[in-house]
């Protein structure tokens, strides 16, 4: 779990008195790693404190992060500093929070960051790492995963050393975020407490986090009466439940099938998710009714045909991904899950796409 | 915060897995606070892995912690140990948590217990140290706090170094509590949300903490339509999720009286706070009705006029402790609370118990 989070409106300016203790040396820098969106937005820059060799690298979050995409960031830190830094810290969305994890992981780690993805492969703890969400409704921010798409799969690097040393939530920084993308990231947070209430692995503590979640998200989402702070402040709480309810359960049908189509098509997760749970009336009928209305409510119109054209072979790779993921199976159907999800009825979910 | 959780019903029996990898070398011990109710209960001793050195000390729960015990609990482990300990490891309600807590601390920190009390005056870190609790409300489990009875005051030591590095929640261990005390402790956490939900200090993380828990309780006390391990299961996450909203916002005008109580006359926590709470409808209406209801339902009595027969002395006494608290006064009145609770309306209020 995550060791020290503050909350509230402005603590993002409590950044640089959390930082000075943890400074190793004058030439160990901070490295932040930032969202491309906010090069030259001084409303976010000009509050990162900066001193000695610290660097900002800010990053485009348009694509899902990679391994190799981590190996080269660990790489360009090594390469411009005598010493490894005395910590990093994410500022974006759940795409810099992975890879803030990831490279923290990475740099106190050999080899490269496909080797690590699964479950407890992680050797040596990471550097110290701090991660400051600035969209809600990933649960990265609290999560015990850091999910890339490697060479070979779609997969987390999930370990005790993942979780960040220190969170701020500041739910200001998410007052910029266009609609779409925050009505795609909140569902994602929806969508974990779907995946988590109805699944069998749930238990006392995923239920109270996930039903915590999802009465938050009703109350942005479906209610709809909150002033834009309120709203703000209770996304940012919906996330970190929603990630603390799947920390403890696991997600389902509608994650292990986006994992497939992001691996193929490169889709966002937050708009994967969607596109996916808006077809799984099946197996999560109340949960995608109210998405529907939800939907509806806030003007979303979804993309479709994503898998209109696609190949046998296409089918097959996403297929064989989506599969490949038991833990997330299992969870959803239970231990007989191979006898319900068949190869078939996969592909025919995915051609409704 | 707590770093590490586990959870579930004979979850416990994780601990030997757990404290392996933590054992320093063979020679530095775990050391077992146990509360000594379990003297003798094999179903609970037996699952307590000992190794090499390893050593249970049985403590009584009878008296709340004192400053004082605490220094000869660590003065007895160095005594009687060439290596300092792998870990503490607590087992029991809150009085057992908090002594866990207070000697990890005062193993690796110079001088006495009372020179720690207060907000962020502990150097260095704790011994790694482990949290079981085995009756649900307090949320010692998981505050930055252990509050203990000094010479001159009670207060607790809150520190980042406070709360536990691990804490197993095995809902089955309170299976056994005597129906009185399941009470007094539960009514400690309802009314954590109480004094959280009514605070001026209250912001969105504390309150969707304070919800779920005040949700969990009026599930368990109220409406009592559970199976016993559904009560049991609900109870111990009612207690995490209250011990983290006023974890992040404080306690108000049950406690800072009852700390009152407690440090005169020695009274318990849990009842303690009940004889208090019963008497503050001025401040939390529909919560002391709410209490009222519940007291009734399972035919709790509280004992009555324990103040009756002080000097005046010894109410003077009882009110210093009382408003010394100034945290706890803020939360509940606001910065102006020094003109609304004058030293006479708590005595005329400590008369009524």
């Amino acid at each position: 779990m995550v060791s020290r989070v503050v909350f509230g409106r402005g603590s993002f300016d409590q950044l640089q008195d959390i930082l000075a203790p943890k400074r190793l040396n004058v030439k160990a820098p901070f490295i932040f790693l930032v969202d491309d969106v906010f090069k030259g937005d001084s409303w976010i820059t000009s509050r990162i404190p900066l001193a000695y060799k610290d660097q900002i690298l800010y990053i485009s979050a348009n694509e899902e992060p990679t391994t190799a995409q981590v190996d080269e960031l660990v790489d360009q830190i090594i390469l411009n500093h005598n010493d490894g830094p005395s910590g990093i810290i994410g500022i974006g969305g759940g795409s810099l929070m992975d890879l803030a994890k990831a490279v923290s992981i990475m740099l106190n780690n050999k080899g490269g960051a496909k080797d690590y993805q699964g479950w407890d492969l992680v050797k040596s703890a990471a550097v110290y790492h701090v991660g400051i969400p600035t969209i809600s409704g990933t649960g990265a921010e609290v999560s015990r995963t850091t999910v890339l798409t490697g060479p070979d799969k779609k997969l987390g690097i999930n370990s005790d050393y993942t979780p960040f040393d220190q969170v701020i939530l500041d739910p200001e920084l998410t007052r910029d975020v266009p609609r779409d993308q925050w009505f795609y990231t909140g569902m994602d947070c929806y969508i974990h407490c779907i995946e988590s209430l109805n699944g069998t692995y749930l238990n006392a503590f995923s239920e109270s986090y996930g039903e915590k979640a999802y009465e938050l998200c009703k109350n942005i989402f479906v209610d709809d009466k909150l002033s834009d702070e309120e709203a703000q402040d209770q996304l940012m709480m919906a996330s970190w439940h929603g990630g603390m309810s799947i920390a403890y359960s696991q997600v389902g049908v509608a994650h292990a099938m986006s994992y497939g189509l992001s691996y193929l098509l490169g889709t966002k997760h937050g708009i994967g998710n969607c596109i996916v749970f808006d077809h799984l009336e099946d197996y999560y009928p109340e949960g995608v009714q109210l998405f529907k209305k939800m939907k509806q409510k806030h003007n979303i119109v979804l993309p479709k045909g994503i898998c209109a054209d696609l190949s046998d072979e296409q089918f097959d790779v996403m297929i064989k991904v989506a599969l490949s993921l038991e833990p997330l199976w299992e969870n959803a159907i239970g231990k007989n899950w191979k006898n319900v999800i068949t190869y078939d009825k996969l592909k025919a979910l995915y051609q409704k796409m």
